[in-house]
């Protein structure tokens, strides 16, 4: 769970932006005693995230807006269904409205297309997972997009899992003094992944049994196949590169643990979703 | 041009959350006197942008660290092109790597979509413009990006133009009545944009004679002809809804003056590009 | 209208500065469990701004105050007028008594002299404008204020109008130039002055039929008349430069469509306003 | 000495403010690699206050802009004096223009208001003060300001003295109560100010002997010398109300120690300064 | 008293610093309707402070959490007594318990040690003062939970007193040029302190009589007897410097007025209270 | 390693507490261009923590000044040993110092506590290990200087690790469902530790096979050594409770893997470290 003011800090930022000096269209035309109801209608069906920061970009902008939450994060919606109502000053809410939607657009984006992911997965032992790749100012919120989508959460930063790339192996010399190194170094809450890029790699890594997590980039899916045969569950098995909607159906057949995609969150499309005013 | 000051402090704010306490993974594996140098390498042709952003990155994480420019915001590069460069303490420079990644795939991402509009309009009056749908907390980089791709700006916030919607028209009372008022309490370095949904509104936006743009909106390309001609450039024309890669071209031969597309900001793929590291 | 959040950042920056440490006379003299109640009293007549910061500044340094608004925004009010109660734990009152009587002050003093400038305009077709000339972190209020006196809004900042200036038509080489690169690079919610100091720099733009408001700097009363004669209201025409109470009123009779003054914001006398506290 | 830190964090709160998303004139009509050098200079004679922050508001839009420092803060100036000059790219140049103006102007302006009030009692004990009523967000800087005109500051804040006044009188039950209380509680670096309306209560507070400073509120001068005779230097006397250039020369012969003036900061014109740009 | 303001930002800090990413033992574990009532209790005796802060970390981590206080901040204690109440949300209480108790295990730790030195002072003039010995970030807190302890506060920060030291001795040129220096240049509620290391520097100081305190830093018992002699009830002593509960009994026997430890801030024990929740 | 960026954070805000108005002492004593140069000294032995803060104490105080790193983070120095030399504009130095000071005293104190614990148990296989009971804003800085002293990180906060308590045994239903529900819900990064409080509890745990790590949580010196005996390599065994310079000897020879103290970073005694300037 986000705390309250964490999600108050991302959506003040917003606030910022969007309208420093105010709203000149309807300090203009809306009388300061309208009020308005708004019902947050989705455009196409999706899988729902955002209620908390909807409901913070009214109230910030406003307190005396009220914000009902009608579905709650994580849960699927159809086209047309209402997600959530907000009542209130009109002019607060005529403010508030391309905030709150960019945000729910954004993480819903994410959820559904995590959701799409997870759905093509599902007679598989295959999770989804997401990556580092996510918007600047907003990985929290990205990240728990993700996991609304049933997705599963890869580090959230570069201190709460080591992951050994190529510089790392070739600066401490080949695969075992790394993870000699890493495993030596590692507290007892922290787990070891390594990135492979070929069978070879990934058997000397299986020799060390020093790792938690084998990371297993651009293989193809006959690869990877070998790949699961080979580590035959020393370790888990994370696939990435080329993780998409298309392929990840058969990817997920190779008996790989996770796939991972950072088009999760640097590329989902922003989902469809309005809001219908009555002033 | 931003600020050196507002490019940082975007920048901060994804330090804090990438690495809050550190890089574990370098600072096990890497040792702290080692050096190294990094390209910022192009995987796919695109239009650049974030040059500055990227340069902060590593700045702020390790102010020993120096980057090069190499590629210019605004420009074309091909697959391979190298597009900066960074040397210094190989730590800090594996621990800056995706927090510059993730600004340039981003900014970079929506400079070359909105580019590609901008090619696909190369022999009509169209300009094409982005929307209020950015990312929160990135509308400033967001907004310079689609610059860099050809693109012009539509408003930045709620406050720096007018811009009637059916709401505020139904409570006005009509099109003309709203757009008295608006001309009423519009400053004079204001312009006022109203969005129509049928030629009969446009007709009675134009026998007012008040506003400054008229946006016409979903509207079908036989439509949108119909409305040129019905203007005969006595105002300024937006049209938006519908606006992608394949629509781009037809409409844009309508004679429109701008189109406009929530989706260069808000759904443009991230752009390949990598970073090649020595140590 | 600005954001309940953008008030309170602005009055949160005030109490850091003024009792970071605490109130040693209230938490030394006035018992922990003490009620108060004060009433916000003009000392001299005026036009209110401020209801919404004057609220914050108790509400942020003790919750359980309650400010009950007895004036609205942008009414004028005479000497001994109560303009809002607050009641509540008096420590807390008597901590945020400064801050809030600053804030209306400041903003008053703003709304009360735009008012008078407005006033001495009043069967013109002037209207009276701000400038950026603004105080450091408090142009939202300010400019809001000067709204409140009923005055209009220059450019916001930098980035919402292009003003032309000496330094720009030198170095694109004259004011055809300027105007001409202006044109083609605004987007269409942006409109475009250009500054003047001579009619015949004024026939220039006028020839040019780019601009859309003309600046006429410290032109004496004749030759503002003979702006505006050669003109012809083919450009919106604002005066700047010795604008004050003395010089307005013969200002406005030349026929100019503004005239701005940035004493408006950065000399404003603080109108006198006090506290009445009864514990 | 304010910490580079301190006055950086303000200059960038202004210049958030400013250009949030860039100078859009300059952006437009200046080429990006064009230079220029800037002098700032004096439109009318004063006291300078405000070169740490002008070199700022240039550093932090551009780093590339060099400040050259002429004249100190605290120093007196003429009509046509340069004070600074700055050099560099010209679009960053013309960005910080306005803000850099902005603070010299309101700093400068407090000091030379205070060196004028400093002046018109030079041949007196009095030294001249101000008072918490400062711009919200800018004490520190004005109080320098003030420092530079040869003022001295009162309070920074609520916490660094005790300053009694009516309402704790009352609470207490009388000024011995009072007083008695504020002794045993203050630390002993703190002062105990007391404020009075009459020479009875002056009388009060003499008897006493517990308070560090008087001060007496609206008095007329005749009361005044009277004070000053019958508190015999036993106690600071501090003078308030009604102190202008006009009252302050004749006030500051009746013998008071300090007169305070919360005009200072919160009135004071800003001074005539501009910047000679060549590009 | 600290306003509501202040005590949410620190504790926001702590927020942004513990649960970045949300708690994910209780999202994984704990139903999100499951509901809670949590007692905060002592595990040993002692001094209480932080009631505030304790109840802004449940109200920022979940808005829901009812927080009901049962012990005034600078109340004794015992092991055993319970100190507050929470109850609401499970996910929301088991998240901020962490910050809520190093707050007032901190806070309290402070309050308890000061209280201790107090009580060790009893039948004596001498009074307990901190030091700017606090930790980075929490002065505030950590003065205000002295004060809890019944200890006064030496100078918040290097603004509100003059405290003179051997480098501005020696750059002075001697102590009657500091003390002049100082006296000519300090504002009417500025306190001036001077630093002696021996009597004959303290015999200066009381030459000069322009001192209000005299800090002996490291006398001995003996050498404190001989100051409070010489001084004579002329200057307020502040001795500092091996101040312990073991030293300070004797210490305060000596006569003098106040004794510094920075040890009661930089040192003090986490005081040992817990957390009991039932869920 | 911290970034750059993080650490000039923390020091900012401990600029912002100690000196908002300046440092009045320096100001009034200390001509504005002495120079200084001051040498930080150990006044007794110890571990160093804090080179890079202490530079940037006094580079945001004023970037004259240059400081020279001469003991690295992490090295042990005896008493009278130089540390760091700072040199340049003296008031900034005298400004800066306690600051620089406080940061230095309280890092090197945990690294020192940290290293004696680390001697402690040098022949046995137990590591030491921090908790998150530190100081609320300081957190990233105490758990570096834990890493200084030779210790291991625990958790950095809520998110990077699984640790299941009484409370999520309670409602889960038991050690094996709370097991079964965390193995199914955490992502591959994620560790899971586990507290128990007896054997039997200990053996429910080897039983599920599912946990990284169990808490052995206030157990004697002869139920850990069972505890080892049972667990017999199958998982890591942290300890915790009393564990202190006494008691970490015996405790070691048990056999636990960690032994977790929250007292290195709430309660380590400030190191005693001074700054010799000469002016």
């Amino acid at each position: 769970m986000l705390t309250s003011h964490a999600i108050d800090t991302v959506v003040r930022a917003a606030l910022d932006e969007d309208a420093p000096w105010g709203d000149l269209t309807s300090e203009v035309l809306i009388p300061a005693d309208a009020l308005a109801t708004a019902q947050l209608v989705a455009r196409e069906p999706g899988v729902f995230s955002g209620e908390a920061v909807f409901e913070a970009a009214f109230r910030l902008t406003d307190p005396r807006i009220l914000v009902h939450r009608l579905t709650a994060d994580g849960a699927a919606f159809a086209a047309g269904d209402v997600l959530a109502e907000a009542s209130g000053p009109a002019r607060g809410i005529l403010q508030a409205e391309r905030i709150g939607l960019n945000f729910v657009q954004r993480m819903s984006g994410i959820a559904t297309l995590t959701s799409a992911h997870v759905f093509a997965v599902k007679d598989t032992r295959a999770r989804i997972t997401d990556t580092r790749k996510t918007t600047p100012g907003l990985r929290a919120l990205e990240k728990y997009a993700v996991r609304c989508g049933g997705g599963f959460n890869h580090r959230f930063g570069l201190d709460d899992a080591i992951l050994i790339k190529d510089n790392h192996i070739a600066v401490a010399g080949g695969i075992r003094a790394v993870l000699e190194r890493a495993k030596a170094a590692a507290g007892h809450l922290v787990k070891i992944e390594i990135e492979v890029d070929s069978l070879e790699q990934l058997q000397e890594v299986l020799d060390c049994g020093l790792a938690d997590v084998v990371l297993i980039d651009n293989f193809d899916v006959a690869s990877m196949r070998k790949a699961v045969e080979q580590v035959a569950g020393r370790l888990v098995i994370e696939a990435s590169g080329g993780i998409t909607l298309d392929t990840i159906g058969e990817i997920a057949t190779t008996g790989v643990d996770y796939a991972s995609s950072g088009a999760l969150t640097h590329s989902a499309p922003a989902l469809d979703v309005g809001l219908d005013i009555e002033i």
